[in-house]
């Protein structure tokens, strides 16, 4: 933690911060340049978190230096964790291939679309039960009953499957029957719910919120990790932006920050990222390239009856052509896309 | 709504989207321009939200006439809705004076400071127990006991409370206690929880969050009402920009934009908007000038030792001097502020 | 400046910077922390400012603690800037009224509007004579006819006049005729067109950028007031936003934060803040219970036929109306609105 | 163009917009719907750009249906546009690789760049000689003397070069020394500098200005077209956010998305769009697999002693590995990267 002092801040002011810092145990090394004076804080910088010195008389600015989250570092854990999703392997090399309609809309449906993406490769299958909507008045998911038609469907096709949960009174409903919980980029700031869900050892898909920079995300997944739940896979899925040309900017570059920064597995959706069809396969790619460890992406065999996003869907024969791309740039970068083993799905 | 064609569009593409246009009971206007053809949809536009027609080929954007909410719009209230908390009234040139600490952090402190705003003119007394906090490490609040210390606070100075709630599952403990619901910026897209206060007849604070539109945020004005209840105070408390030289940006300009779309009161929330003392008070006058239904502020006697959010804290004579110069241009603008009767108070 | 090493830097990484910031003449003052150094700089900071040691390997992050701008700083002068524009003052208690249509169109109808502005109590006239426009195809303004006009109506009517300029070759002529030269927000970083207006010795109107942080503004000042020119008016009107309800963003936070880094007078420009005339007013006024040194409005009296941004004028009646209530608020915070004296207008 | 009315909008008011469409020389179709009446306006929607119509009491909204960029569209021109830069190709399946310093430091710095860069693959030279800053105190550039140093180099490595210009007035002597004529993003908007370079034949390198909307950037191409230069080449190079973990927001989306709607090619820029070194190589990739026309890096041999923008360098050996990484993707995607014919290189 490095404290910097005013202009103009009086001795006093000083001694008082000094004060503050020692009075937590920390040692204050303290740096009078030719215009201001800066102190810093040798000791443990978690114990500051808590004062707010900021609010101190004479109190220009407080600089952390290190990252306000622990587990999510990578300075706490070096080599890349590997998320297994009931044998589908996610991050150090392993591509997941999530795909499947926004909501699940009967077990038709579900059926042919999971067909579909797994004949084009697709590795975890997804499909929304419970569905967040701006509108009180959209549709808002078959609840229970999409859940067991999801599981029935991935147990067919030899699919684990994926699913968001809304509610903490429902995460218990939704571990039973979803091998993946996500959660949506509307609650990643709630904390409530990633509590939750951070005491079950699921894995979890945490989705970037819209406005959310990327430490925003990190202390996310550290609310998850600090409740025992190691199993985390972040998702870049477009932030706000003044351009309305897509409907949310595709940040490609988190992949490689979030890297730099963090253990845990990073996969892009470009599907609510651009809203367009005509942009996924593209930036599909581009997020593959950029070191993404998966992509997520919605399909589904009629867009225009679709209950749910119908428009940023991809058709199945769009996304196989897509996923045969995917392959070949990941073939290049030496990465792999594992399937649930035999055993696994039989398990 | 308004369907824009491509320009190459078919005419088998354009007589499939009158179709479905007229397979829904609505009826379809066309215009064939020069360039392109247009179809205007005449009937009930609800009707077609939930039909994805942007997924039809040929449709090159839909382009809806009506707001997508309803009960908050000024279409279906011309007069301005004025909220009544325990006494103190809200909306239709009432103001709200709302200030206290971020957080309960017990009985002695929130009496002084409750004195304090009091006496320089508050009419509603605010205080967290249950903080929404972006570290899983950060002081989480008093939770019940700090419930109880705000109704017994509010009570001895004849004040109604407001306070905060985070989890569906205890909505009815914080309706217990206060006499008005807070739904933080980071909950404003919970969609769970904006169904559960609408349940309740309490009135509800709802903040804008970060980078909610003000669309988004009459939409969840709208979950709230569709509920059942009417009782909406929205908040403009700075959303995200690009400079980092005040903590938010506090969009001004959302109170007189909402004020023509909504007849909801809209308050500001110049304390999260700024995140600094020293810009408090501009922004404040600049809220009430631009004729705001009230101020929400954070006041504190001793920031440097609260135990969250310390310093955006005005002191309590700080806020004293600030109120009377809000009283001044309420006064030149013909707004009132209302206190709650001492029968309201007894009761 | 603070230099941040990175958490695993080793002891040569760190020398070779101490040994950089040495070479330049500065002491590095090293704190060796619990899981970081960081070294800071005493001396002139101004000299590292070349030296991009965030090149440097081991180097995490390069933290200046002066600003960069000085001429523009608070620091560099304490009291207020009072910019004089024939005889209008703009700054510390002195309120501009810049009022007139997007561009000249015509001596009858500057005339018109200039009486309409005047007699309201607008103290300088604006008007456009070489307009920037998105499209190449749009009206580019009357050019040298169009300065002669607002030249004239500025003479007859006793008013100062503002106007654009875009080229810096044509700085010059403008010079001629107006007696303060607007710098509008997509040349805030015309760094060529800067140096030529810090030449002369005009008053500048520099309106911020629409992407511009506020640093950035002042370091476009700062051009200006390194050639030798103290005459400089920032405008806050309106920043890029991710929301589409108001044309920019109003960021009336601007102003007393610039108070704070600068004795630079600040005015607000509503009209192309909000780019919607029923929002205006409000946040004209918000502007100056901000502490706003002046208020920029385009009025126009016929805007469905205005040449340039007619859809955001205000008509002069509703001009009148709220240049009374700003002169109201003005009152009320001490402030008074100067006119040019007969004497300075008839010399 | 669509007339949207408000929902009380009077017959009158109804009668006076049909009147100015048809006193344009238009049609007006009008569909009266059960909420709001519509005014499909029929002919050369360009004749309406110029009457404000938003203007008109009792019209809420005007909806274009054509772009307002004409010679920049797809519509204009089916086939892409491939720019030759003296025998370098960039568009429809040639990519450019464009590398070389910030700016131009000196003969033997830049000879030495030059030749690594060119054994590593490079085909287009770039250098800055005049150099936009946002601080008059920082290194302006090196003006006609590195004109020349670019020159002779490009000329000894047989590489065309590509440098900024920033004053309409120095056009003429840039064109003598350049191939490519760079527009950079400060001044994306400068419209007199755009329509100076319009009148040359040059092509030119238009970078995307920071919070630009596409639309934006391919009406400020529309300004060079339109003055009878058709050699354009667009750069994606980040824009602003919220997020400070990178310089800027990298909008890989935009290739594809410029791509469905204009025939320019379109390159991306991830030296500036990250500012991170350790970043430029992951969102190099994701550009060319999200089919940018061309790759634009920054490389120094020592970035801490580089004059400008040297922390956001690549090494040589940095470059040379990731253009071995681009040459494979753009192989699998069918590209190629031509150079400069021996016989071009000698005329």
């Amino acid at each position: 933690m490095i404290i910097v002092l005013k202009p103009y801040a009086t001795a006093e002011q000083i001694s008082h911060v000094i004060q503050r810092v020692e009075s937590l145990g920390l040692k204050a090394h303290v740096s009078r340049g030719t215009y201001r004076t800066i102190i810093g804080v040798i000791g443990d910088e978690a114990k500051l978190q808590a004062a707010p010195l900021r609010a101190i008389p004479g109190v220009a600015d407080v600089i952390p230096v290190l990252p306000p989250y622990k587990l999510a570092s990578i300075e706490a854990q070096r080599e890349p964790t590997v998320v297994d999703v009931c044998g589908v392997k996610i991050g150090d090399g392993h591509l997941a291939m999530i795909a499947g309609p926004c909501a699940v809309e009967g077990a038709d449906r579900m059926d042919s679309i999971a067909a579909a993406v797994r004949a084009a490769g697709a590795n975890i299958l997804r499909g929304g039960a419970f569905k967040p909507r701006t509108s009180p008045y959209a549709y808002q998911g078959m609840g229970e009953e999409g859940l067991k038609i999801l599981r029935d469907t991935g147990d067919k096709h030899g699919m684990p499957v994926v699913t968001e949960v809304m509610d903490p009174r429902r995460v218990e409903l939704v571990e039973q029957y979803a091998d993946m919980i996500q959660i949506g980029a509307r609650n990643m700031q709630n904390f409530v719910l990633l509590t939750e869900v951070g005491q079950t050892r699921k894995p979890v898909l945490l989705k970037r919120g819209m406005s959310a920079t990327i430490e925003d995300l990190l202390m996310s997944a550290e609310y998850i990790l600090s409740q025992g739940n190691p199993n985390v896979v972040l998702c870049e899925r477009g932030v706000k932006s003044f351009d309305k040309a897509t409907r949310n900017l595709f940040d490609v570059a988190a992949v490689p920050c979030i890297r730099a920064l963090s253990h845990l597995p990073i996969i892009v959706d470009p599907s609510h990222a651009t809203g367009r069809p005509d942009l996924i396969p593209a930036c599909a790619l581009a997020g593959v390239a950029a070191g993404a460890d998966g992509v997520h992406i919605e399909v589904h065999d009629c867009p225009e009856k679709a209950l749910s996003d119908g428009p940023q869907a991809l058709l199945p024969r769009q996304y196989a052509e897509l996923a045969e791309k995917i392959r070949a740039i990941a073939n290049l970068l030496g990465k792999e896309i594992s399937e649930r083993s035999v055993a696994a799905a039989l398990a």
